[in-house]
């Protein structure tokens, strides 16, 4: 069975990591959102001196039966040629990645393709991509729980390894459409507050997009409490590892770099689960995807970076990375006011 | 006499930049805000494969005798003990600049303290701390002048040695006195909109900053038409001396990294002297300092991060160098469509 044991976030070093944090030489509370991640981490850790240990992301790819119906304005061959691209080490997240010392894992959830066997790609295929969700559910249930298990033992070998701080992102065309679903249904909101235009759509695409999904979600009439039947009806090989993989991390109390707007669908899915998976998040970055913003409200998320991005491949999270090292980073290097014979605040 | 002649940003590379970056692999205007830095970088470097080489940090520190009236709630002691914490890489500038790969310049342009010769502390004393400019100018204009051009050289001598980026910094007690009130007259903005609680002001202490400048800019009641005097009047020798910096870093064509309320308003001085230094520059991100924000309003500026730092120091800039980075990494190093055979958007 599918279960996960999340330990909610021990609270009981805020008020030492808190006392390290305002002792260190600067205003009190002068470093903001990263004084937040200091604590976060702290706590997760269970530790004055937190560390970010191999650093690791792990980019979902699979594919979409929906894409029949043109909900991209991309051609399906573009998922496997992205991975042949990851692989390859030319795309955005790649760069990125490099430059921030982030080690990269490209998984094959259920890519419509046969890849030669390569280093840097995990093979953890399900299927040749998932059934066009308008007719059918996208896979079935023995289908979801395969990817969230494969997932969830993926991460475990990462943290084994020596991982503290895992990110998640994911390649596969036509996986807008699923997470707008899964928004819409999880959330109980209209489906046209949850879509965008992906990759790229123009008004009608637009329009077709919308109508076409508004008939899936019509068809099976999902209903909110049973996330892990809404996952294999509405979702995507990629979504589901991910969400796996998300559990796992967290009950592992891994720190987790979240991504734009489907890797967080994955997190709503996985919140469904077992809520605690927020405790140890950080959200890298709110996307120009419609329906992200709402998304992050509706899991009272605070992202990072606001840069408009609406890449995936996990770029949002290689992009934050550096951020939260400096967070890790002043915690552990600044000095205090003791230790620099630095005034303090006159009081008056 | 200073002057500074900056070219305006030349923009015939602008189509032959955007086609480079259309043809990465990754959805046309993914990217966001790092496409538009990209493209500023190629533009000010006049080339499709820009380079950031050799980042320096100049934090330049000085003191204001302002504080004598209770302007901040740290003594003036501060400025030099965090001058002396720099120079032993305990404060956050150091973390994050080392973590970045940021060489760091600690400035004394006039703090209120004789200091021992240190290799990473460049001597640029104008004075042991400005006037009071409560009842007379903080500079005569030849400290002003002086100030400026020191700063220019130090800036040149970075240049000379290979640097394309430079961020810029400060560390100085009431020295958000000194930024509020050139923002109020430059800007012609009431002061109670320009100023803010600096290092960590209560409520009956933000009440005096207000009528301690208030007065100030009553008794100066300087013109916004001419900015050299409102500097020498109002500034501070960091100030001043960044302003400068600022100036010979635009002339030169070299990137400008801007980080806080008081590193703006340096530039917004540069700015009144030399309106064409704001094409080289990289806002880093929004202060929590109030004004900040209502100043890069004023600029027309867009800053990279908003954290609720306001520390100063040059730590927003070190904060956003990475994305920078990212930036022109992609530029450089993603795949196109054609280099990683990857298939475009069907156009319907």
């Amino acid at each position: 069975m599918l279960t996960f044991d999340i330990p909610p976030l021990d609270y009981r070093l805020m008020p030492e990591i808190k006392a390290k944090i305002d002792n260190k030489t600067k205003p009190l509370g002068s470093l903001g959102r990263l004084e937040e991640i200091a604590l976060k981490v702290g706590l997760i850790q269970g530790t004055l001196v937190p560390r970010l240990s191999r650093p690791v992301i792990l980019v979902f790819a699979g594919d979409h039966g929906i894409v029949e119906e043109g909900v991209s304005p991309f051609p399906q061959a573009v998922t496997q040629q992205m991975v042949q691209n990851f692989l390859a080490g030319g795309a955005g997240i790649n760069v990125f990645a490099r430059q921030n010392g982030i080690d990269l894992r490209i998984v094959d959830s259920g890519v419509n393709h046969d890849f030669d066997p390569h280093p840097a790609l995990v093979n953890a295929k399900v299927g040749l991509g998932t059934r066009n969700f308008l007719t059918g559910p996208a896979m079935t249930e023995e289908q979801c729980r395969q990817a969230m298990t494969k997932g969830a033992e993926l991460v475990r070998a990462e943290i084994q390894a020596g991982s503290t701080v895992l990110g998640f992102g994911e390649m596969g065309i036509g996986n807008t459409s699923a997470a707008s679903l899964l928004m819409s249904v999880l959330c109980e909101l209209p489906l046209e507050q949850c879509i965008g235009r992906g990759a790229g759509h123009d008004e009608a695409g637009l329009t077709r997009k919308l109508e076409t999904l508004q008939q899936a979600n019509d068809f099976h009439a999902c209903s909110s409490e049973d996330p892990l039947h809404v996952l294999a009806t509405l979702g995507g090989f990629e979504i589901a590892m991910m969400a796996g993989a998300m559990l796992a991390a967290a009950e592992k109390k891994v720190l987790l770099l979240i991504d734009g707007f489907i890797a967080t669908s994955a997190l709503l899915v996985a919140s469904r689960i077992a809520p605690a998976v927020l405790d140890y998040c950080i959200f890298s970055h709110s996307s120009d995807e419609a329906g992200h913003a709402l998304m992050l409200r509706e899991l009272d998320a605070e992202p990072l970076l606001s840069l408009g991005l609406r890449l995936g491949e996990g770029t949002g999270a290689a992009l934050a990375y550096p951020l939260v090292k400096a967070a890790v980073n002043f915690l552990n290097e600044m000095a205090s006011f003791e230790s620099a014979s630095v005034s303090r605040k006159v009081t008056t």
